[in-house]
């Protein structure tokens, strides 16, 4: 199988080739790049020399070579190539925003500022949290697909909330769904991507943590969206993002109002009732990722931590209840560039084309 | 005037060291070390070398040679030593916990694990928030007085909070008084102290964020019980600490719900009327801060930054409202060592001796 | 084939452990642990959790059913295990420093403070650096081997200087062997394990660079040792470290003064005989590691850089001439827990197995 | 007295700043930068909001409000600057390296492209390294001039040098002469400026060390320049510069060839001798700088470390002798924005107009 990736000299796109190279079903990688187009891959990064080594194409030459075609270019560029995709027949596994709101096109133009070239693609496209579609990513790949890649935020995100909020579980969920949704979420510096910037210039953001674009990240309403499908009502979220000093990953502190009947009486010190009914609330979350490969829920005494996940496409989730009695706080931890982008992109490849889910994405997260 | 500090070399002890060594009033400095009694400062802190020397004494030795004395050992050890200053008739500034509940002694012993050994000394001690207290801490001083210097989290998210359940500003507080007020607080790694530990070892923190105490940390009915102060009732708290790669410094993001007033409607994208309402807010808080030395209310356009307020005294405040409309967001940044700590303690002495509130504070923060 | 770890939950054991569950030839793991024997060691590294699983037994019963035992243990503790596995038949690759000295038990007891505990061993006993030994690894693996796993400094240091001292080159090699060879090196932190202490808790390290042991670390007489094999002569070392804020990589900056023939004339700027003698100078290192798997020669214009061989198994090496026309620098850099220690135990597994010498060590390094 | 900078936005002129609006005998800064002309300074730097605040001017309005201007500019722009300062009558320190070299146009002219401008500025300049040339700073102070203030490479290295090729230690120096003396530094990302680019994005450079400008950094001839002053004598020297993931400090490693009546014999091990000889040697480095405010010779069993002077204008100095006997290895550790740039020229200006030297220069390093 010959896989092309679009854009391959980004961040996203060189942990794709990276992880792709590795596949044991990928049997040739083509590789596109706009900025070094006749270049070289191992020439943009170095440590791919002598292992991964190959000519930048033309985005048309990879489109054309290919089975599979992941785009990892900025936002609001690349449509086009994905109609080009789907006329000859070809999955498209987009990592931009372009195809993650479906035909909501009205708030895709609001935050990206552009709207819909083809807008039957949108139609026809799926977003991919394997989580939340996998049966319907399934069902649609009998045909040429276009699979949005969710954000690497609304990934961390969604996976905390959605227990707490999905009907799944039988019985009312355990969030207040009257009540916003707090997700406070840092993340590492390589979600900024390759392009160097005053913002991620190593002597103004190391040793130091800060939140950006607060109440204006345009992966709230891509969270909001998911967790509403989940609960099949439109839900609240408030979002905070944060920069830490780390290359890779993104912790999501969330803070949920607990239904009346959930919510154990204040404390004024850890309790034993406090325990018992957190571990009961950590039983639904095992129990509703129990078939999912790559979704771990942590068992009493873990809190999610960045360094547990890292260069994995592991989800680590903890749960607790707060000493108010009535707050459920969920931690959960994603490597932002592999759970949180390629890595995603690759198990929804997997899906797509019926390979075990997990072909590809074996790496085993080292603390240190 | 003779400062004397007991438990110089934990980290505390040694930024009061290197502080008040540098502040104009100090004429002398005497030391005491419980782990290093008999050695000198200089060989604990290498970097003080031909500068900071002496010989690290008992603390008897430091309450008997001292005009006032700062304390910066562990919780739960040295209030005996409180109790000989009032006798001797100095000023205590005990940067541990044991002075921070007043004659609440049922939390303290719930949270610390022990009761109040002197109860006396308690119901005469006062809490050294400036910001809070200023008046009170003045007044007191005509005797000898304990103070209980605020913990690093408790300052940074009192700070934040303060303005917005305050009645001073007249007419109803911000705060919807009734719903909790979630802190999420980020913190560096001098926070865990000098002692070696895994959590703190180098390969275990660098490069991952992680929380820690979820539900559980001890700051949070110190939290509690400030901003019930200000707000002249018992509110409650969420507060959820992390551990961030990084030397110095505290971030505090907080989510505070508003009442019903002050809220704006919910916009898909960020609006004129959330400007419009957050420059409102914004000047509440500047005029709340107005005359305070160490507050800085930032304009807009600005979050709090660690690397920002690093080594200095300053709070850095940012206020935001959501997209919601209904939740404000207040980002503050301390160095958790200074105004978290050593520079706080030596502000509450220069109230309590009544010099320049800025003497001996002056260090001016660089972004690197 | 099944493989067994000693000492599973110290750094390097656990890197072992790691990589390990991945190589496609070991169908089964077993692990021991003094310090944590009766556990689990996914309790010790949760990031492990859900993927490597399993007890942590006795010494003893790894040795008994492993058909090649691996030993992570501290230096000078483990002799006997070695032996036992000579006994039983079955492989010891040793990554402590009791097995990389052979015969030479005098050096081994001045810089290790004990002597030989079973001699005999240490004469039938491999020093696994397989640059240097591969051909004597493969010949004597048809017995049951014991395998002396090099040093991490040893490793980047030796590889960058063989070619400079190595007669096989053909005609006089180009270093001058009456000077002293200069090894300047930088670790990353996880070379000094997992246990905490103040060198490596993370206040005191981070953010800063600094020397340590110089002119006395234990590494210094592997390295004159090795190269001194390889120039059959014995040859001066003076060999520096020094502790970086990173979790993992050593960088070595050598300085090697080049024999007469060798040298250019000096220049007061970079001239076109420099370059033109350094490619020369390329082509004798790129031939000499030609049939290297794991050793990389790098392009004019590229130096050594510790991220660009995270956690791969590759040693990067570029060579330059200094301005005064006598020098050769040479830089090298290795991930000091891959190829500084369980990949090149792995390697070494490979090896005396007759697999493929880099199954299981197929990691590409990304940048970030 | 009124302190002029000139390019007071880049990190060195910001660093001026901060330093010099804390300098007791400055009772007035003016600021002025190309980029930021017509703005703000604590726009540029909001840590410095409600503490400096000022116009950013043109640079002649500077010039024409100062007593002493400070430039910090980037190589071979401001010359015209120098000039126009000593038309006026005001000293010049410049922090570029444009007035480095003295009267030695053609090594200027090879490592930076230009020629001088105004050649005979150059014929009355000082190189400002205090302890080198105090007594000719201090002697030409009466009239106008124009101070070079040194590169931060150089600074680390000459001191660490200085001492033993010096011939005022008496009899003859420690160092032999014909051999080229090595420099291996390493230097935080703060000495690569505020503009953003690959080399310093946070995500190419954290967790990682690597080498740059092998053999061909500009630095190189000021270095050899500086020891061959001191030795009055052309020496050779190689320089190695090395990048590292921390904000500030350079490391440098020296090794130095004994004189033949310096060496001892060879030792296996560390040995008696050696710290005999060790301890001869630190005391004829303390001996050389008995008379400096701001370099430190350690005692035994300390080696610099950037991070014990962090902040502040110290150089430290750490001596050792090899195992093999015959080379002296130095460290030094500086801050390369304090000691290595802004710092000195500080105490070139306290210099000039007979300050004290350390005024305005009293942080204390601490080492978190």
């Amino acid at each position: 199988m010959v896989a092309g990736i679009i854009g391959a000299t980004g961040y996203a796109g060189a942990e794709l080739t990276r992880l792709l190279s590795g596949h044991p079903e990928v049997k040739k990688l083509v590789l596109s790049s706009v900025s070094f187009e006749g270049g070289r891959i191992e020439d943009v990064y170095p440590g791919f020399l002598g292992i991964i080594t190959g000519d930048l194409l033309k985005a048309e030459d990879v489109i054309n070579s290919s089975d599979v075609v992941f785009s990892a270019l900025p936002h609001a560029v690349g449509e086009h190539f994905a109609a080009a995709c789907m006329e000859k027949g070809v999955h498209y596994i987009d990592l931009s925003a372009d195809f993650r709101f479906d035909d909501d096109e009205k708030v895709y133009a609001a935050w990206y500022g552009k709207n819909y070239q083809f807008p039957e693609l949108h139609k026809k496209s799926v977003y991919g949290l394997p989580e939340l579609n996998r049966q319907k990513i399934k069902e649609l790949s009998v045909k040429p697909l276009v699979v949005g890649n969710p954000g690497c935020y609304p990934t961390g995100a969604s996976l905390g909330v959605f227990p707490a909020v999905s009907k799944a579980l039988g019985g009312s969920p355990l969030c207040d769904l009257a009540s916003p949704i707090i997700i406070n979420a840092v993340s590492g510096t390589s979600g900024g991507g390759r392009e160097p910037s005053r913002s991620f210039h190593y002597s103004e953001c190391a040793d130091s943590i800060a939140p950006y674009k607060v109440a204006s990240h345009r992966h709230s309403p891509e969270i909001a969206r998911n967790i509403s499908k989940m609960a099949e009502k439109a839900l609240q979220v408030i979002f905070t993002p944060h920069l830490a000093p780390m290359n890779r990953g993104i912790l999501s502190t969330i803070y949920i109002a607990l239904r009346e009947e959930w919510r154990i009486k204040a404390a004024m010190f850890p309790s034993k009732e406090m325990e018992d009914k957190t571990a009961e609330i950590r039983s639904l979350y095992e129990n509703f990722y129990k078939d999912e490969p790559f979704v771990r829920v942590l068992p009493q005494g873990l809190f999610a931590a960045t360094n547990r996940v890292r260069h994995s496409n592991y989800c680590d989730i903890s749960v607790h209840i707060d000493l108010n009695g009535s707050t459920l706080i969920v931690t959960t931890a994603i490597d932002n560039m592999i759970k949180g982008a390629a890595g995603q992109a690759i198990q929804n490849m997997n899906i797509l084309l019926g390979f075990n889910e997990k072909s590809g994405l074996e790496a085993i997260p080292m603390v240190f």
